[in-house]
């Protein structure tokens, strides 16, 4: 008996008012019933490749060796763009080469990179604005089945890259900025946790986001009042402001790309 | 072979922006991949407690025996307050002691319910913002490979209980108030359909909500003429107000917690 | 052992802020555990069948023959409107008789069809406002497991019809409208592409919608410029109108119905 499995996530920006990714499970399902499906997010903004790039970087080691990651966020749709497929940690990944995948390859090198070229392995006469349903979900399918890599198309040893802001270390301050806000508001900066805590160097700090000041660091949304705004590394590891029972993003009426200012206090 | 199943079910405020539900899966699936995930819901309001606790207690039990609910609104991540799994008429139920499962329990005394406490069973090192993908996720895991629930710590006589909106029977009114509104802008009220029928024993009523007289009470939205507001007994079995072909929510602007009187006509 | 299988879909108005498609998985899932359950999608604006039936034709040749297609808009629900299963090329449809599945049998008869009357297969006591979940749920999933179509109820030679906007072809022009707008505002009118092929005979064209000018008819979103409009066949085999990594829909601010014409250029 061939066991269940494996999973395959799926992550896009075709939102959930059309049937876009259905026919995606339906192309992958026609090829392999035992694959289990995961929705990791398809409300990613249109065209956003940042957003999905921390989406799926925050995400994809949660899933067991063997999980095929497939990400869709394509605006060069049809165009001589390439789709890749890595190896990387016992995962497959499967996004077109416009850097969606970079943030993770920059922190850990893929074994193993091909670009997408043999047709025999997609839908016959693809949609010139449909790969993820006509190259991306038959290539999951058949790699589902236990393919190599290696037939999919020629290996590859470059690959677009995703510019990142990188937060920056001076002596006593440091500069990042927003990120990514979440659904409940959170705003969730580029600083690490723990590179933050090998600079403070157990000095006190406080942040400064916008014209506020934020002093109050703790590890639960509780340790605030209610409404009222902290900062604390989040799930994700990274540095977060959030609200307590509220949304941080609203209250402070800030975007993704705005400062945040880490001081250390003269004790 | 093992067969398919059990369900797991996913109920949440945690949005379809992020990929906070699809780690959890991942978790899940990467402990059993046998399990049937379902999503319940996983846009309750954020940190909205009734509304969690009206869906779950209107859907768990058109799921068979042996399904594990996981329901995760839980505006005290992280603090010190309780994590549950609860065992009721041969299902399971996993959440945080914030009152989420007590409606449920109100009406049919839980067999077991234990306090999550044994780290065994959990991610190591569970973000303190987290416990979704980090405990309760692992946990259901668990439970589904068939881990009593003794394992996952000490039995619990007490938990946490959430207050709700009792209707109040006079001879010949009751009143009543909207505990939920739906995606149709139906607004459901706290007056069960059975014992609204009980109470009348067959008088005629008529029902004011806001400015509003109803005195058409149907059982098919058709009844009412386009855009027309009829009264019927919904599939929860709670009394509604709904606008048929139209929302009623839109058409009274009315909000959760606004009040119902019915009231016996005098023949 | 039983293979994985069959794939069933579901379709609805019914949004993802509820617990009713969450139901209406575990009363199959609770009858075949065997199934795979796809959300084809679940934001069909409120009772909007036209939108239903665009989005099942465009979908459902995409999944292998056995799949079982469940569609649930039914403003009808519990009057004496018919709920039909059909059987068209190896797969099978579920909806209520109310046009949701014409356009589909439009193009292709379906082999046999036969109205739902046979309680038997149906959940105890149907809600009169919840056939999804105790009438069609139910036989999907006994569907599923093998009961053969006419065991559910009386064959049908007759169903109910949607009216469909139909593209008038003169000898240069050619008139359409819009039928569907995407998640990505992207403008899908009910000319199919092939149609306009046969139609042009090589001849270049122009396309008028609204007030604009439309002479970029390409293959992929990238060939107009950032913002820019372009005309091109989509993966749904209509033509349709898209901005270039924007919102045609926003720039044009047309809606369903607007008119679209298509001229011959003199050459």
């Amino acid at each position: 008996m061939k066991a269940r499995g494996p999973i395959v996530t799926l992550l896009t920006d075709f939102g959930l008012e059309d049937y876009y990714v259905g026919v995606m499970k339906g192309v992958i399902w026609g090829l392999n019933p035992q694959v289990l499906l995961v929705d990791l997010c398809h409300r990613v903004p249109a065209q956003d490749l940042k957003a999905a790039a921390f989406l799926l970087e925050a995400s994809w080691s949660y899933f067991p060796a063997g999980t095929i990651h497939v990400a869709v966020v394509d605006p060069g749709v049809g165009t001589a763009r390439r789709l890749l497929a890595a190896r990387l940690a016992g995962h497959y990944f499967l996004a077109p080469d416009n850097g969606l995948l970079s943030w993770i390859f920059a922190v850990q090198a893929p074994e193993q990179v091909v670009s997408l070229e043999n047709a025999a392995y997609w839908r016959p006469q693809p949609a010139a604005t449909f790969h993820g349903r006509d190259i991306l979900a038959p290539v999951a399918g058949h790699l589902s089945l236990g393919v190599p890599l290696r037939n999919f198309g020629p290996p590859l040893q470059e690959w677009g890259r995703l510019s990142r802001p990188q937060p920056q270390w001076g002596e006593d301050a440091a500069l990042g900025e927003i990120i990514y806000i979440d659904h409940f508001g959170n705003l969730v900066t580029n600083i690490k946790g723990a590179a933050l805590e090998s600079w403070r160097r157990g000095r006190p700090v406080q942040l400064t986001l916008g014209q506020r000041l934020i002093n109050r660091f703790g590890y639960t949304y509780e340790e605030a009042g209610p409404g009222e705004l902290l900062a604390l590394v989040g799930s994700h590891g990274y540095l977060e402001v959030a609200a307590n029972r509220g949304s941080a993003a609203e209250l402070l009426d800030l975007s993704i790309g705005s400062p945040v200012r880490i001081q250390v206090l003269k004790s």
